[in-house]
Formats: C-alpha cells, structure tokens, sequence
C-alpha cells in the first residue's frame, strides 16, 4: 500500500526545509538524502518564510528551542499555510518544560498542522492542552501495549479529529491515524532507543515523505513510520560482534539509503483499524 | 573499585543536562547513552533552569558558548546548586580568548562547581585567575609527564583545595583528584587527539556518572576518566587496515556502550596518590 | 605539483577559524583533523576577532547565517584582514534567500576573500552580483560540461579578476582559477551528493590548505579539491556489500585521515588551463 507514496518520494526529490534542534540536525539531514529527499535548514527570521517558499514541506521540531527560533518557527509556519505546503510539528520535550509546552501550544494554534509526530508522553501533553481544560484521557496508559491497544487507538482518532492533524505517536506500537482510520505499526527495533535522534530523524523524512505526497498525509506518515522502523530492524541484524550504538547508527541510515519497496513489502507489519 | 560507580550509572540511567557547543553535541548525546545515561539539552533562559531540576546533573561546556547562553548557563548552575545537583565545568578554550577565560571564572565564582575537567593549558589558566593574583605554578610543566608527576599531584591537590572542587585535567597521563587523593591513571590513546571532542565527550559521560553518584564525586570522575581512556585503547585494537579517524570515533563510541565491569577490570591503570 | 602544499599542512597543523553552520560543523571539524589541521569554532561577536587572531586561516560559511553570526564574521573577516590570514568564503545557499545572496554580497564587498568556494549556482550567484549590474553569463551554462568547458574556463578567470580572489567552482568537473590559469579537476564520485556537508567540508579542509600555504593560495586550494575528490572515489571502492551512505561518510574522512602523497599522485585527473 504504500509503493506510490516511496515512488513520489524519489521521482520528486522534496526539498524539505528542517527547522530543528542542533543535537541531531547532521543525521536528519543525512536521513532527508538518505530516503530520497533534499534538505535546508534555515532559522533566521530574515529568511525562514522565504526558504520555506522555495520547499514543499516544513518541518518544525522543538528541541533546543529558543526565542529567535520560536519566532522564526512561527513565521515560516504560516508562510508554509499560506502557500499550502504541509507543516509537521515535532514537539520534543513538551511536557518537560513550561517553554516547550507553551511554545507546541501556540505553533498549534497559530499554525495548521498536517501531522503531530511524537512520543507517548508529547502526544498525551498536546492532547491535553491547547486552550482545551480536558485533561489527559484516563484510560490512556503511559505506553500502547497489546492490552490498552483499543482505547489508544481511540486516543488517537479524537485527538485527530480535535487538531484537524495527523497523529504519529511513536513507541514499541506506533499508532498513526486521523479521526477515522489509524495504522497500527509493529515495526522498529529496541537499539533505536540507544541512540540520540531517533524521534527526529523520523520526522525531518516524514517531512520529506508528506511533501512529496501533499494529498495522501495520513498514508505517508504511516509509511515513514513503517520504513524507519523496518530498517531499524535492518540495522540490528547488521550488527556484527562487538559492534555497539554507533555501527548501529551508521546501519539505520544506511538501510534508509538502500531501501528498496520489495524489500519494505517483505517486512512491513501494518494493519489497519 | 569503580564497580559501584558503574552500577548506580546502569541502575539510575542518570537524566543528564548538557549545556554545550554545537560542534560536538551529537557526540555528547550519544556517548551519555552509550554509557547509561540520558541526555538532555537545553540552552533557553526561557527554561535552563526547569530543565536542570528534572535532571540529576549539569554539565557546563563552554565551547560556542555566546552572550545568551552564558545567561543560561549560569541560570541552570545556580539552579542546580539550589537543588544540589552536582555541576561539572568544561572550561573549553580558557586562555583562547578573553571572553572563554572571563566566562569561565564567572561561572566558578557564581557556580559551585563540584568538577573542572579540561587539559593542561585550561587548567592552568583556571588555577591562575579567578580573582587569585597567584599565578601558574612555575614548577606546572605544559604537560604531565613521568618526571614532573610529584609537583603535578601537589598541583592538582592545590588547586582542588583552592576551588573547593575534584580536578580533572586530561592528557597522557590523566590526574583526577581533591584536597587529599589524586587518582593517575594511564589509559588512553594517541588517536584521540585525532578526533574532535574527544574532551567534550568524557566532560558529558563524566557528568552522566556524579549525576548518578552525587555521594561519590572523585570516584565518579576517575571511573568516567578510565573507562573512557580504556575504551580509546580498545577502539584503537578495532582498527582494520585501511580505516582512519571517522572509524576510531565509531569504535570509540561503540566501546563505551558495550563495556562491561570485567573487561574494564582487567584493563584500567589506575594507582592513587 | 601538490607535494608541497600538502607538506605544509602536515608540518604546520595550521590552526583554522571554521564559523560554520551548525548542520555539519562537526563534520568540517573532523575533516580539519584528518587532513591535518587544528580547528577551532567561535561565532560570538566579543571572541570572533580575537580567535580569528590566533589562527592562520578563516573559514566563513553561511549555512544558517543569523544576525548575530553575519557580525560576527564581519568582525573576524575585517581581523583576518588586518593581519594577512587568507580568508575563505563559502556562500552557501546565495541566491536561496535575499538575506543569504546580500549577506555574500556584503562579506565580499567589506572582507578580501582570498578563495570564494561555492557549486555552479552559487558562484553564478555571486558573478551576478557585488554591486555589479552585470548579469550572469548566458554563455555559463547550470553545470560544468566538457561541451562548454572552454566558456567556464573564461568565466572562471573574469569572475576571479573581478573579485581579486581565486574561484572554486565544483561539481561534476571542478574548476579552480584566478585571472590567468585555471585548474580543470575531473576528481570525485557520484556518491558524494547523497550525504550532506561535502561543500562544507571541503570548504573546511581548504581554509586549513590555504592556512598553511598563504603564498600559494590557488596551488592549495586546487589540491584541496583534487586530494578531497580523490578520497571520495577511495571512499567509494571502499564501500562493501550493503553498505549505503553513512559509511561512505566513514570511509571519506576515513581515506581523508590515511591519504598521502604517492596514492595521490597516482590518482589525481588534473589539467591547468
């Protein structure tokens, strides 16, 4: 199901304007080339809404924040608005300070979102906010386990349906959907915890994913989630002995770099509810 | 005798603040997971504080450091030392200009710093100032070196006493230590200096492990000191023919995060003073 | 030709001024280290200079420019001036913003810039413009071919007059000139532009060349980019079964680290026009 998504994502090559923490920025945009697209990274307010005009999709991630940026973030948001470009937030670290909670909240508001991609606990931060004074759904657990999967996925179509957003809420199950359908994904790998970035390397190519497939949003997160995950999977058997986080690393963008879709087709744990 | 060190570390996957230059934070980040730990960096007046208090230590690295993060940093510093959460000060270029060396001795008159770590030149240049007008120890050799190991211990016991703070100064020979004890310890390899941020990231594990030994400051900073030194000299033995720097880096960074308490036993040279 | 320049650098580790964008700065200070410089980072306004002083050469990159950044490079270009250091421009992404061609614009016209290194685009970019109302050359075609070879060569050298600066150009065919001779470079391989940062890091290990050889600024930055070309066909023919672009990446600075001098000569595609 998702061959045409990987195909427009390599006859297009989408140039994805990253606006994104300086941890990891070098691997999102090796992981931008590595799938097929073309990465900028631009913050200054002076140029953030003109290159994202030149790019078909926006990218906004929250780590390492700062006022100049917040307000370039902002800028280049409705920039990407106006011109019809989807924008995708990754809220990293909401939750975790008043500033990064606050600053998800009003990129939010201010700015349309096509996708919401993060951890459970990011997800279940915006899900409670955004001017709304209903809390986090009790029934919601901290992680998605076989067990809570019905009510999560439930979580995740009102949360869908509330933000007018795709949802892309990562973990052991990654769970993406709108307010009617929701992909269960059982793809991925526990060394992707072991190493930094792996949350946004995932949203700088699903950036790159939803700009080169503006009309099918929901089926290009889902296949971004499924590919990363499945080369993560890659990686892991790739590890010889002795090898540790680092080969690791170099394993997972290597695999995002030769992926091919028979291969995904082979290895893809997808269902649709 | 660093086995309780490297427990606490595994047990408590110490939550670490990093405040550090741009040029070498992936690596930091990585190497804090690869050891155990779980970094987290946040540079925003707006929340440096709020983010140290979540964490169990604050590294302070001032390499690219600027006017707004030289608030920061001396916000999150006060914050931890409100908390009593244990700072480590990575004084980065001290002496390379006026600014690195002013910020350096503001941040240890305004931070309780429970750690230095840097080399020869930049402890030196600390030992020199901070309000002090004693100077460099004229018997302070520019590197440590079998012959002037005596006065570099008196040095370095010196100088932990007049900061009130463990000194850990880094090179072939590396000297950790306090008022009374200096551990020095012989591990290591040439191709560190080969690599960029070979300092930066010891400066980051280094805060991982106090942060998940605050009773243990000495002993944390000397374990972090040999079992970084160690894994440089089993990253050196992975070397294959034909790889370089970027591949020493790779089993540098995979050494750390899979070393186990055994391989380090047999390996560490350590005696204490 | 290039055995001297490349003695120099070895025998001068010349210490290197990189201001960088934070995408792949780690990356350029790697690079430096292989190739055997020394870099150093700053981009506060109240070190620039200073810092500037201390080293031999200064790299200016306009990747994720800011307003504080364009000052401060203004600042250490003006010192590097001042002092004689080369300094080189890399204008990365002119014609993509107003903020980023003015900014090139602006270093050009108030820092003498020994070397401009850019691809066809930018440096087009930059013939069209400084003040000039002469567009660019119809006759410059998008890339460098062995069809228009000859009408490059002679844009090479009028650009290179007009700015009194040698001209990097590169691409597919690398063309490296000033007013009189040009050197036609056909060193390099198609995987280079699946990773990021190959313009900036050659930009980095050509600051370092031209560090080291200030009396020979065209002979070293024309080795940079036959000895960097050259290491990424190494770095291709090193690549195993499986492998994809992260450990091109590896194996780039990997063969940047280990390069000398007889390899290099058996190697390298150069003819001076």
């Amino acid at each position: 199901m998702f061959e045409k998504i990987l195909e427009n994502v390599h006859a297009k090559t989408p140039l994805t304007h990253m606006m994104t923490n300086y941890v990891t920025v070098n691997d999102c945009a090796n992981v931008i080339l590595a799938c097929g697209g073309s990465p900028i990274m631009a913050d200054d307010i002076g140029e953030a809404a003109e290159i994202t005009a030149i790019c078909c999709a926006l990218g906004l991630n929250i780590g390492t924040l700062n006022q100049r940026t917040i307000a370039s973030m902002l800028a280049a948001g409705k920039a990407a608005n106006a011109l019809g470009h989807p924008v995708l937030l990754d809220p990293v670290g909401a939750g975790a300070s008043k500033l990064r909670t606050e600053t998800a909240f009003r990129l939010l508001q201010e700015v349309n979102c096509a996708v919401v991609r993060g951890n459970t606990s990011e997800i279940k931060v915006i899900a409670s906010g955004a001017g709304s004074t209903r809390g986090v759904d009790a029934d919601m657990a901290d992680a998605v386990t076989e067990e809570n999967l019905e009510a999560s996925i439930a979580f995740i179509k009102a949360t869908a349906a509330r933000f007018h957003a795709v949802i892309a809420m990562t973990g052991k199950i990654d769970l993406v959907g709108d307010a009617e359908r929701v992909y269960v994904i059982r793809n991925g790998d526990a060394h992707m915890s072991r190493i930094t970035g792996t949350g946004c390397m995932l949203s700088a190519m699903m950036s790159a994913y939803i700009g080169a497939n503006p009309e099918h949003i929901l089926e290009a997160a889902a296949a971004a989630v499924c590919a990363f995950g499945y080369c993560g999977e890659l990686a892991a058997r790739a590890l010889k002995a002795g090898e540790g986080t680092m080969s690791f690393r170099n394993h997972l963008i290597d695999a995002l770099s030769t992926l091919d879709m028979a291969s995904l087709n082979g290895g893809k744990k997808v269902e649709i509810r």
